[in-house]
This record gives structure tokens, C-alpha cells and sequence, in this order.
């Protein structure tokens, strides 16, 4: 099996039963967002994803985007016709305004197809999600008349967006970006500098790409609050709003890549002969506020793409773990598929409970983002919104560790045969390894988590969300003491290292980098612990069909009992650093 | 830094003041091996890895081995002149007797040499790497005219050697062999039959290449008794014993792995015409046992795979950090590189210090090794051989887990640029992925340990073990009482584990398959702790550079307070499993 069974199942339960779209739907934007309405869309992304993007999934990495000579890029076979399929579908403006041609459905919706693309061809699917992430820019941002002739196009998918953020010098660190802009006489700015790691920086599949460029204004101060935003076409728009002749920006080279080769990473040259024509957008200066309004959709994005990639590993290896005969069965020394041996069920059980917990996270905070963009009481917008800025960095990191472990487990329980690469499982763990690197380091996110979201209220929100359990908990205890009593017993561990870190880490910024990750690992496994519980807690209906039932049962008691215990360890490993074990790097490395 | 800089500093410190070179060295067999020539001994493999192996590291991977048009095996640039240099220098036959034409060195030292050949180049390694296991097997089953004909020759190295045992229905349960060997008038078998995976099956590096088969004769048992181990040369010899015609085996394939490129993979084919020519070794039917008595030795090496690529991702990785500039110290907000930041630190940290603990640990086995093989006390070879046993499927896993692990931290470190191919941390993980799996999977290690080292005697082994332990840390408690107590601390939780498992385990075989990966991980993380305390202990005579007690106490500390508390998670995996949980497979993933 190298194909994908889009995990509907799972995702309408989540949708549905634990997370609740209904209370989503009733926000004033989302009104016309049904139950039916998003069970067919999941049927159709579903149908898509494993139709038209999964048998092209193999192909793009062995094929891999290719810089031609003429200059420009090509997309693997069968790249393009999919490309438009996913136009015609209208697929990239699901969640975009339908002021500006959009569909308008919550993110929640968005966020669950999306996983579905990245399952089915992470390769493909970072092209629609980096334009997701300039159509939230520019919906944001932009003035109307940059939307009329920009944003519609992005948004039915007729050009792709880019973020043209990194250069050589300036990579997590922003402020250093050199690329410079210079205002013109009609208004417009001349772009000159280089950018690398730029995902989909030039490609085939349309006829037109929407680069959004960082940069710095002459005079403007040193650091980050020099960087404007600028609109850098491929090319110029002709008086008709169509493209003409081609800007002066080049694709220079594509990076060879562990993975994702079938999606074009670019250093892009802009400006070379007499500069590229770019559009402010926003103010001066605003660039890099700018793109902090996309950072938490980009950053769930990201966090799907563990997600996908662990359920789509998951797959693969059950698949061969039902039908690879080898050795017998512990329980009746009868020749049985691996499947039958515990140490496979362990690892198979570890990718299925890990992935469940994580895509029911991911969804929460999908929801959370779209009551804090649209609830119409303040007070429940804020709540949300610090819920949401909370979880995000967590989504993020947790799920994308979650991926590189599950693809590797996924490799594993094929033996040798998961080390060829005919076989597929070597591919999702090369994929899988860009996404704890990109959209900002997992280590920048749990410093984000530690820093910004945790300490910096001086622990309101964590504090809030952790009551929140907690008291979720002794709910879910009556009917289910002994789990909930693991999520408790996981809780007070949060708790107990929250506090510590209260203590400890205003003062000490040393010791609050080096406890980031674990805390952001201890954290992550917490949350997981309850929306496990949850989601055993929505079974309790009986709705579900038993062999669901009786799947996500096992998935959650696993998760308590085998995942949860990972807090044990982080919390040591945060109880255990001083600033003094991290004081001294020249010296210890010497 | 692309380059290797083999760790001789630690490696000897380890070797002489950690291990005990002198306690072996006293061995018989072993009386000439001076404290200098060991030293000579790491230094000229220092420079042979640095300077001949890592240079060729990778051209190989990108340029891989092929198969070509006329059905022969061609090895990467370079690889050819690089392995008559390896010829020249004696290296194949160091640890082999000098009866057979070796240099007969104790096997710690030549597992120390052989670390930094996998540090170098693991693809390059692994061609002598097989030939030693198949010169270990031929010196203990041989005839004496099968040694003067084929061993002497592997032993200078001018013949490789090969380990056919995997056909495509018969992978880590062997007793499902088909291929077939029948007993010719002349006292030769004819071979027929396909083996897949066959490291080094093909190539042009020597003029013969000496396979060891497992087939079955005519009317043999089923199972594994009924497997016999043959020699089947790539080309017959003459009368004057060269090569002389090309016997029926070849090469139908060579796979298309994730990594170690440049290492043939070959499916091959013998007696497609006339039957391949195999001289028995041994007894009919002795095929698996003859293929035991190597098992110790190839596991060791295979855990020091895991170790090399820890050790080389490790140098990239710090090489990176001091170079990278990004963001701001926290100490004082001044631009610094990302070794300042503490999140850095501490993968940098984890890597050195589980690299410095599982190469301890392996050598301390490998000294064991040597001890059972030639102590002149029958009692301590036994004990010897009884702590070799326990320790080796701990030293093959969790060195293995280890590397890939550490390979996948050495990417982080590098952000973006650890996912380009160019920068070299890529290929490490890729180059990693495999050591978990061939030599026994990890899982099958983890049943070895359980099943056979610890339920088989009673537990017999494992508690002497741990009760050496613990007396050892209660005397490295005076000095240092803090970090003793860690140790003390898991040795604690390995006891009680153990102590669970035999109560448990003996009547469920269900639990102990389930409860084996967490027990191998719980063992072999205590045993890391030991070895770190006992690396300190060593260090107090104050005979090693301070800059070198500084970082290894650095490490120390780390192991025992960053690593060693995820004893905490493995004991509670192995406490909340039961065989309910585990029971029914198909039910659970339906």
C-alpha cells in the first residue's frame, strides 16, 4: 500500500464530538457552515487528496523540481494538471473572505483539509499553504487595490503567494536583512538583495507569483523596526491587471534537499539589472508586524504537517505490519504476520496514539483561533486569543518531534525493507525532517512558549488553561477515574514546573532558554493527556461504530499509559538544569 | 568543517584509565599490546580515517555504488585506492590471530579503531566490517585447509567477505531459508537460491570476494536445524589457489537505499546455470550455531555504527554552532554565535554526552569480550562471557538509537541548512536510519535481553550486574555523593523493573515482548549513568588536561541529570503495560 486513507473518520469524530463545530458555526461569519456542509467538504478533500495528490507523492520525489536552463522551474509530471484540479476545486480560498472571493469556512475546517494535502504530498501542499499564508497577509494588510489585483487572484488560486523572509545572514534572526528598497517616483519601491529557502519561489503551475518580500527602506533605523513589507510580482501587470513583462527577479538556484523534492526551494535574486518593482503594503516599517499576523496559522500549518506525515507513516507500516509474515506468535507459537508480535503493536500503537492526540490538539487550537477572530463578546475573543497563542507554539513543535519520531518508527517496523526507498516509508521521514526547522525553529518556539506566552503575563494564561484541565478532569473522573487520574497526576507535574520556572526564570534568562524545550515538551505531553481524555469522554454517547470505538479507547489508554509518562522525565530535566550547567558554552566546547 | 577529528583523547582515556587496558593487555594472547603501541595503534587509524576514509565520505553518497551494464559492482572514486591504502596499513586483520596471519590485538582496541573507520566513512566501514564477522566465523568453524585457502587471504584483506542470510520471506526469522545446497561427488554442494540484502555482494575493490551462504541440503530438518553455512567464493580457484572462473553467482540488483550509498546492497543470485560451488563449514546443519558465535562481535559493531555517527554528527553540529551568528546572547544582548544560546547547548550536550556514555559502554563490553574469550580463569570467562551477553543487545540498540537520534539533533542545530544536502548533516541520519535494523532490529535485541539474558537464568546475570553497579556507586559516593545518588537513584528503578519482570514476565509472554523496548532502554540508560560516574572517577587522578576534565565532567553531570531521569519514563512504560492492553491486534488496529 503506498496510497492514503484519508483519516475521515477521525477527523469528523474530533470535529464533531470533541471539539464542537457547532459552537463554531455560530459565529456570525460562519452561519451558512452546516454539519453537512463540512462533512462533504472532508469527503471531497478527501477524495482529492488521495485521488489526484497521493499517487503523485513518489513521483515528486523522485523527480524532484528541476531549475532548466531557460531559467525557470519545472514541477515533477503531473504536477501542473493537479495544480489546476486544486483551482477548480477552489480549494485555496476555503477560509478566505468572501468579501474578497473567498469561501469563508472557519479554520477549523481549513486546518482539517489541510492535514489531508499534507498526508497525501507534503511537497504539493506547501505550495497552497505558503499562498495561505500571503492571502492572510494581504486580506490583513493590503490596500483595496492591492487586494483587486492581488489578493483575488491568490485567493482562487489562479497565481501562488511566496514569503521572502530569509537571507544568508538573516535567517531566525530577522533583523539583520540587508535587501534593500528604494522608493520610486510613481510610488512604487525598487527591490534589490537575495533571498534563500524561499518555498515555491518559482515554479510552472501558474502564470503569475506573488512574492512578499521583506526589506529595508533607505534611512530606515538598524533592526527589526527598519523591515517594510513589500508586493514583488514575477510579473509586472499590464494596465488590464494582467501579467506582462517579466519583473527583475530570478530564480538563481534551488537547494538539494533531504526532502520535500518535489517542492522548489529557491534563492531568488531581486534587482539584479534595474531593479524589481514592488508595492509597499501597510507602512514603512510594519514589515515585520506584518508577518506576525499570519505567524499562528502558519505555525498550525506547520504543526499539520507532523500530523499528516505521522498518519500517513502510521498507514504505510500497519499496512505492512497486517501482511509481513515473520517469526510466531507469543500467544500460540503459530506463524502470524508482525502485527502479531508486541513490540510491533507498541511502536504502531505509539504512531496512532501520538498522531490522535496531536491532530485533536491541533484542531482545538484551530478553534480557538477562530472564536479569537470571531466571537462576537471581547472578552471571549481575548480568552481565546491568549488560549491560542498558548497552544501554537506547542502545536507546532509537539506535533512536528511527533512526525520525525513516527516516520522513523514507521521505517522501523518495516526492517530492511524501510530503509529502500522503492518502499516509501524512507520518504516520509526525509519530509518529515524540514518541519521542526522551518516557520521558526521548535527550539524559537518553546522560547516563544517560555518567553512571550508563559512568563511574560507572569503565568495568567498557562495558569488559566491548566485550571481549565484540571477542572476538566475531575469532570471526566467520575466516569473515568484511573484515566484521569494520570492526566491529574501529569497535571500537577505542569503545575509544580510552571511555578518553578515563576520562580526562577524572570530573573535567569539563561535558565530560561535552557529549560524551553523540556518545559514546551512536558507542556505539549500534558495537553495531549487531555484531549485524549476528551475524546474518550465523546465516545461515551455511543454513537460510534464499536470498532471506532474500541480503536480510540485503546489509542487514549495508551496514550495515558505509555506517552503521558514522558512528563516524568521532562520535568526532571527541568527541576535538574541550572544556569550555571549552561553558563560557560566556550568553555565546555572549548 | 566537513572533515572527521578522530576523538583519540577520549578514546584513550577511556581505553586506559576508564576500562583498563593493562587488565586486558595481562590476557595471554594479549601480552605484547604495550599501553604505546595501543597509542601508535590510535593514532595511525586517527589518521587513516581523517585523512584517507572521511574525504571519500561524501563522494560516495552522492555518487553511490552501481551496478553497470556488464552485471559488475563499481564503487564509488576513490573507494579503490582507498581500500589498497586499508590493505597496505594491515587493518583487516588486526584482531585476528596471528596464526591465521593477524596482528592479534585485544578486541577493545580494535572496537575503538573500527568507531572511527564508521565515524569516517560508515559506508566505506561496513565492507571490512562484514569481512572481520565472516573472519571471526571462518576461525572458529573452518577447516584447516578452508583457513590456509580463504581465511588467510580475508585476513590480509585481499579478499572480502560477505554474510548471506536474508531472502526475501526469511528476514529476522531465518528458519523460512529455501535456498538449497546439494552434496556433489567431489565433496563440494551446488548452491541455488536468491539472498537479498548482501552488504558488499558485489564490488571491484579485490579480485575475489569469499561468501558465507546459509542453505539447506537435501532432506534436512525443517526450521533453523536444517540450515548448514557454506563458503561459495564470487570465483573459483585454481589449482594454485587464485581466482580462476567466475562461479554461478551474480549479481541480479543493487538496492536504492535512504542512506550509505556508497555501500552495495546486491541481491544475489547463485546457480542459475550450473549451481554455485560451496564448500560446507562445520557440520550439516550447523549453520546458525557457527553464525552465533559472531553474533556478540557484529552487534558490538554495529552499536559502534550507531556511536561514529553520533560522534562525526556531533563535530558538524558544534563546527556549525561556533560559526553561525544569530540572535543575541542572554547573558549580556550582544550578537554572539548560536553556541550561546542554551537551547543549542543543550543539544549540543545531549549529543557529546549520550555519544561519550554509549562509547564507554561499548568498550567496556568489548573488553568483556576479550576477558571471556582469554581469561586463563574458567570462572571469569564465564562471568566475562555472562556480562557480554547482557550487555551487547544493549550496546547494538541504544548506541543505534542513540545515533539517530543525535543525527536528527545534528540537523536542528544547523537550522535550514541541516536540511541542504551540501552541508553534510542530511546524510548522517540518513546514513544512521539503518544501524537499528540489520544485526537484529532493536525490537529483536530488546526480546534477546529480556528473554535470554535476563528470564533465562532467572535474572541471575542482570541482578549480579546490578549489584556490581551499585557497589561500585556506593564507593564513587564518597567523592561524589550527589552524583552517585542519581545512579543509585535508577539503579533503584532497573531493580524494581527487573524485579516486576520476573514476577511477571515468565507465565506472559505476551508482557514480556510488550514490556522489552522500555526494559532495554531502562537498562541501558542506568548503565550509561554508571559508566559516566565511573568515567569521573577516573578523572580525579588529575592526569588529564583541564580543559579535558572540564568537558567531560560537563558531560558527566549532563548524562546524570538531562538524560539519566528518562529511566523515569521507561519504568513507568514497563509498570502501566499488561497483556490485556496488548492482546488483541487485530481488533485494535481492524
Amino acid at each position: 500500500m503506498t496510497g492514503y486513507l484519508p483519516p475521515i473518520n477521525d477527523i469528523r469524530f474530533l470535529i464533531h464530538k470533541v471539539i464542537g463545530l457547532d459552537a463554531i458555526a455560530a459565529l456570525p461569519p460562519y452561519r451558512e457552515t452546516s454539519a453537512e456542509l463540512a462533512d462533504a467538504i472532508l469527503d471531497e478533500a478527501g477524495k482529492f487528496s488521495s485521488q489526484i495528490l497521493a499517487p503523485l507523492n513518489r513521483i515528486g520525489d523522485l523527480q524532484g523540481a528541476k531549475l532548466a536552463t531557460d531559467g525557470t522551474v519545472k514541477t515533477p509530471d503531473g504536477w501542473h494538471t493537479a495544480y489546476q484540479h486544486f483551482v477548480e476545486g477552489g480549494w485555496q480560498g476555503i477560509c478566505a473572505s468572501p468579501n474578497d472571493g473567498g469561501m469563508g469556512l472557519p479554520l477549523l475546517l481549513g486546518a482539517a483539509v489541510s492535514e489531508m494535502w499534507h498526508s497525501a504530498n507534503m511537497a504539493f501542499a506547501l505550495c497552497p499553504m505558503l499562498t495561505s499564508g500571503a492571502i492572510e497577509l494581504l486580506a490583513r494588510h493590503a490596500s483595496a487595490d492591492q487586494k483587486e489585483r492581488f489578493l483575488r487572484r491568490m485567493i482562487s488560486g489562479e497565481w501562488t503567494g511566496t514569503m521572502n523572509l530569509t537571507e544568508p545572514q538573516a535567517g531566525s534572526d530577522l533583523s539583520h536583512i540587508r535587501t534593500r528598497a528604494e522608493p520610486q517616483a510613481d510610488g512604487t519601491y525598487a527591490i534589490r538583495g537575495q533571498k534563500i529557502f524561499i518555498t515555491y519561489g518559482d515554479h510552472d503551475l501558474t502564470d503569475n507569483i506573488v512574492h512578499l518580500v521583506l526589506a529595508r527602506t533607505p534611512d530606515a533605523p538598524a533592526g527589526t523596526r527598519g523591515i517594510s513589507l513589500f508586493i514583488v510580482p514575477k510579473f509586472r501587470l499590464n494596465a488590464d491587471g494582467n501579467p506582462g513583462e517579466h519583473n527583475d527577479v530570478r530564480c538563481v538556484s534551488l537547494e538539494h534537499k533531504l526532502g520535500i523534492h518535489g517542492s522548489p526551494t529557491a534563492v531568488l535574486s531581486f534587482g539584479d539589472t534595474d531593479g524589481a518593482t514592488g508595492y509597499l503594503v501597510g507602512t514603512e516599517g510594519s514589515g515585520l508586524a506584518c508577518m506576525f499576523t499570519m505567524m499562528n496559522n502558519a505555525r498550525l500549518a506547520v504543526g499539520q504537517q507532523g500530523i499528516a506525515i505521522s498518519e500517513r507513516a502510521f498507514q504505510l507500516a500497519l499496512d505492512f505490519a497486517k501482511t509481513r509474515k515473520q517469526g510466531r506468535d507469543p500467544r500460540n507459537r503459530t506463524e502470524c504476520t508482525i502485527l502479531h508480535h508486541p513490540d510491533i503493536h507498541r511502536m504502531l500503537m505509539r504512531m496512532r496514539s501520538s498522531t490522535d492526540a496531536a491532530r485533536a490538539l491541533a484542531l482545538y487550537a484551530a478553534s480557538r483561533l477562530d472564536l479569537a477572530h470571531h466571537h462576537p463578546d471581547g472578552d471571549m475573543q481575548n480568552a481565546a486569543q491568549a488560549e491560542a497563542d498558548l497552544l501554537i507554539p506547542m502545536v507546532k513543535s509537539w506535533s512536528t518531534d511527533l512526525g520525525v519520531e513516527n516516520a522513523s518508527l514507521g521505517i522501523q517496523i518495516h526492517g530492511g525493507m524501510g530503509f529502500i526507498e522503492e518502499t516509501g516509508a524512507a520518504q516520509h521521514l526525509r519530509d518529515s525532517r524540514i518541519a521542526p526547522i522551518y516557520e521558526g525553529t521548535n527550539g524559537i518556539q518553546a522560547l516563544d512558549l517560555i518567553g512571550r506566552k508563559v512568563l511574560r503575563d507572569g503565568g495568567k494564561a498557562a495558569r488559566h488553561l491548566i485550571l481549565k484541565i484540571t477542572d476538566d478532569c475531575t469532570a471526566f473522573g467520575v466516569a473515568y477515574p484511573d484515566e484521569a487520574a494520570c492526566v491529574q497526576k501529569a497535571m500537577e507535574q505542569l503545575d509544580g514546573a510552571t511555578t518553578h520556572i515563576l520562580h526562577t526564570c524572570p530573573q535567569d534568562p539563561v535558565l530560561m532558554q535552557a529549560v524551553a524545550s523540556p518545559y514546551l515538551r512536558l507542556f505539549a505531553t500534558c495537553l495531549g493527556g487531555w484531549i485524549m481524555i476528551r475524546s474518550l469522554d465523546a465516545l461515551t454517547t455511543g454513537e460510534e461504530p464499536s470498532n471506532f470505538r474500541d480503536q480510540k479507547t485503546a489509542s487514549t489508554k495508551f496514550f495515558l499509559r505509555q506517552i503521558l509518562p514522558e512528563t516524568e522525565t521532562a520535568a526532571q530535566q527541568i527541576y535538574n538544569s541550572t544556569s550555571d550547567d549552561f553558563a560557560s558554552p566556550e568553555r565546555v566546547f572549548g
